[in-house]
């Protein structure tokens, strides 16, 4: 959609102090990985996110621009670099738009690389109920934002529908998650908080990697469809989750006793639960 | 090893002073992820890289305590927690022990999280030449470390014995890229900073993945040995060294047009070519 498609655009606010409501909110949601479960909204920072967000029709509330992205309706901007337009562009995608100074930005980012675009959305799939008879994946007590956000990737890509966190795992929803995880947020349903005696809601066997593993992954008897339960990175699987397993399988590393980082555990997993599939 | 059994252990030295030249190197180390190259040495930061070097008979020269880790040879130490001990005999299988101060330490580091051990050991690989016919995997630029590293402990973990980094991927050895890969770089040759045209040298079919592919993965028809070429994670694979692949391979990707991480990608072929051989 060009920025004329729009009969009437609202024009943008302009916000420049730190005390601003808005801005506020952002800083928390920015820095505080689960803030956005007391605030009941979402912030995707960077223009690839909020992409996938428009692509997959999600509405966005608020879209925040830095003003050296902002071209506004005339081309009169303060910003004039090749991007500009791009994410001025996306930007109107939103219900409104707001215009902030860089160094603001600067303030309420939580990235190390900040972005010049964000949108602001109510949370998505906040009741979120398991559902039963889908191709799952169980993130058991994950604690790196970067693996969890790897595997919601994988899981997307690799026909998943479902992604369960339970109690202890790393929020889905933060800002490290869902950079990590290029939208794919966008294209599964996602329910955290769960705890483990809920996962029976789920009516598919859970299959647990592990190194004492009856299975061998390439021969293993697996169920179609699934839940492929990951562990902590330290820890494992707990124990009265392992017990509710119906399999456990081993992934074969001939280079012996190094393991495998989870996300690249789980994708060799859901790979080997396609290509059967297929 | 008991602290013990050596007959005569030399007695650490204690360093207090950012001025100390050893102390200055560590900064250039733990703060520069190049800085090996010039230096020639390596500085392996945490337990578990230290216990992997050992493990694998890489001689240390020097081993950096924090003097909270340290316990002295009659058990006087300055710390006293339960790790001290394991960390004190770990330091012992270095040539020498220096012990600082943990607030020396933080000086020093390049890691969120610092460690209170760690090795400094001469570059191991240093001269690098690629050696021919082995499954070996070939790293174009790739510039995150956390990526690299996952991919050298996938490698280690599922039979790869070479990784070959092209001109502009992540330093090998620098901390970020040796945390991530948990000890791998001691199984694996590793060879970097390779011009394209030396690939030859390698004697085995180079494999790339490729969203234009000859052939889907689960059925591609793999050379084995070959070299599983992983590209940029914005670009790809370079052009001039796509025209080197004898094959190029797609992973399935029902979910739809999101995709693989490239350290996950790079699990799933490398488990493909496994998967064959066993």
């Amino acid at each position: 959609m060009s920025p004329t498609d729009r009969a009437t655009p609202r024009p943008p606010q302009f916000v420049t102090s730190r005390d601003n409501a808005l801005v506020q909110r952002l800083r928390k949601l920015g820095q505080d990985p689960t803030a956005y479960r007391k605030l009941g909204e979402v912030w995707l920072e960077g223009d690839h996110l909020c992409a996938a967000a428009v692509q997959r029709g999600v509405p966005a509330d608020t879209a925040v621009v830095a003003d050296t992205a902002w071209l506004g309706e005339h081309g009169c901007a303060s910003g004039q670099d090749a991007q500009a337009a791009a994410l001025s562009q996306l930007a109107r995608h939103a219900a409104r738009v707001v215009v902030v100074p860089e160094a603001l930005w600067r303030h309420f980012t939580g990235l190390e690389s900040p972005a010049r675009i964000g949108f602001l959305l109510a949370r998505p799939d906040g009741s979120g109920a398991l559902r039963p008879g889908l191709a799952t994946v169980v993130l058991d007590r994950l604690q790196d934002a970067g693996n969890v956000g790897s595997i919601l990737r994988s899981a997307s890509a690799l026909g998943v529908q479902q992604v369960v966190a339970i109690k202890g795992t790393a929020a889905l929803w933060s800002p490290k998650v869902l950079r990590a995880a290029m939208g794919a947020h966008f294209g599964l349903h996602l329910v955290e908080q769960v705890e483990v005696a809920e996962l029976d809601d789920l009516a598919v066997p859970l299959v647990a990697t592990s190194s004492h593993a009856e299975h061998l992954l390439p021969v293993a008897p697996l169920p179609d469809p699934c839940a492929w339960v990951l562990g902590h990175e330290g820890q494992g699987v707990g124990d009265a989750l392992m017990t509710r397993c119906a399999m456990t399988v081993s992934i074969p590393q001939p280079g012996g006793e190094e393991s495998l980082n989870v996300a690249s555990a789980a994708a060799i997993c859901l790979y080997e639960s396609l290509r059967r599939r297929l």
